[in-house]
Parts: structure tokens; sequence; C-alpha cells
């Protein structure tokens, strides 16, 4: 199995705009954050989906993962349910090399906030460093999605 | 809109079984069973459903509900990972006049449990009350299914 290695990164500014060949919107919820059993609901564009995540009791550490499409007017309708802390975004894609960088430019309660991630097959994979790439934040909590679900960007000090 | 009436019953014997048209199989359980976002995994024979319920935030008291048929295999695999207390039962279909019937046999924790309910139009709806049928407990709310799957019936005293 590949093991896939995300390291994350800040940005120096807003130059990465002009260098993306696609930008999507997503919009993203949780109907239950718990590890156990997360539920969590994704609208990207014009799609939606619903995902379940989660420990199966029966078989131990089994990780397990369930996602189905659902309409975007559906996703729509159970955003509206979830949990306080809905993240939407613009996805911004990247082509460096042969490397693809997902630049996450939040919105909301986020706004300001930008993280570029790219992911490696292996730890020390060499890529191509744009200019517009910052300081790294690969492993710090705070920048997890689940993390500024519960303390957005805005309330940071 | 229709306001619908169930009353609850229990069972003085076990002869409702021989007048039964129809038997299914039930099995069900939440990934979140919180009032303001439940998600229900149901399983009725080879069919599955995950159900959410809840309240719109944004619409104040509007309360919304959807459901998505799912197959069989999902259901399980879903239900290994709800909150514990996870509902098994046989639901058997009686008609009695121009009513039906619908008697829960409970499974594993709560059996022993037996409840017959029917759905009526108006409050005092005149109905056959076929001999087998026991003491009312309509409103009674450790009978409720949510009830059940925090304090079982073989817990009770």
């Amino acid at each position: 199995m590949a093991v896939e290695i995300e390291r994350k990164f800040l940005l120096k500014n807003d130059s990465f705009k002009s260098e993306s060949f696609k930008t999507s919107y997503i919009k993203q919820g949780f109907l239950n954050s718990n590890k156990n059993r997360v539920v969590r609901v994704r609208l990207i564009d014009k799609s939606g989906y619903l995902t379940v995540k989660g420990i199966s009791n029966e078989e131990g550490l089994t990780r397990f993962e369930w996602e189905k499409k659902i309409s975007k007017k559906d996703a729509e309708s159970l955003l509206k349910l979830c949990e306080k802390g809905v993240i939407e975004k613009y996805r911004h894609f990247i082509k460096k090399g042969k490397h693809t960088f997902e630049v996450d430019e939040f919105l909301g309660d986020n706004i300001g906030l930008v993280i570029a991630e790219i992911e490696l097959s292996e730890e020390n994979e060499d890529f191509d460093k744009p200019k517009w790439l910052g300081k790294e934040v690969t492993g710090i909590i705070k920048y997890y999605n689940s993390e500024l679900s519960k303390n957005s960007f805005k309330n940071w000090t």
C-alpha cells in the first residue's frame, strides 16, 4: 500500500492565482465529528458527497470509509443541519513539474487563510518550489480542517 | 396535513403470529442520535436506508428529513460504526378491519419485549381490538426505540 505524505505551506502572496488550471468551490460540514463515526457532508462545485468514516466496533482497529454521491440540493440541505463550523473555500489546482499543488483559499470565518498542499510519495521526495510558497506548516494541528471548524482563523491571536 | 395518532400496546400472548400476513427483519442504529442532526441507519430485509433528520439552523424550527436507499452490504457496514444500542426486531404486519397492526418483536438486548402499534387518523377513532392485545403503553417514554437503545429491556427491573 502506498503511503501518502502531505506537506502544507503558507503562501507569500497571491501570485499563485494566475498559475491555476482549475478552481473548485468547496463547502463542507459535519453531521458528526466524533472520530468513531465521522459523518461529513461536502459540496464540490455542482456535486455533493456524504462520507462516513470510523473505526469498526466489531473489527477492532479496522478503519472504514464509505462515500456516496448525492445531489447538490441534498448537500445544501444537509449542510444546514451540520455542527457549527462549516468550512467554505476555493481550491486552486496548480501544476509544478510532476506534482500538483492544491491551494485552499478559505472563506467565511477563515477568510485570510491560504494553505498550499502537495502530496509526495515519500518523505524526502524532491519537488519544485514556486516563488509564492511560504513557511511550512505540516503537522501543525491548528491548520487542520477539523480544527478550523472549532477554532476559526478569525479567532486566532 | 394529516395528523398521525399512534397507539402502542403490550401483548397478552404470542397468538398474533399466526395472523400476520408479512414479517420483516429490521436492524437499526444511529451514527448520531443528537436530535439536531439524527443520522439513522436501517436495514429492512434486503434493503438499507440512511436517514438524516433534524432542525435546520438557518430556517429556525423547520423540521427536515432526508432518506436515501443504500445497499444491504453498505447498511451492514454502517451499522458496525453506530453508537451502542443497535436495535434488532421482527416486525409482523396484521390486518384487522381497515387497520394494520405492526407488532415489533424485539431481539438482542430487548428480547422478550413485544409491542403492537396502530396508526389512527384521529384520537377517538375506533378500531378492532384483537384478543392478544394487552395493556396500552402509548406515550410511555421507556418504550420508545430511541430509549431502548440507551436502556434496553434486559436492564429493566
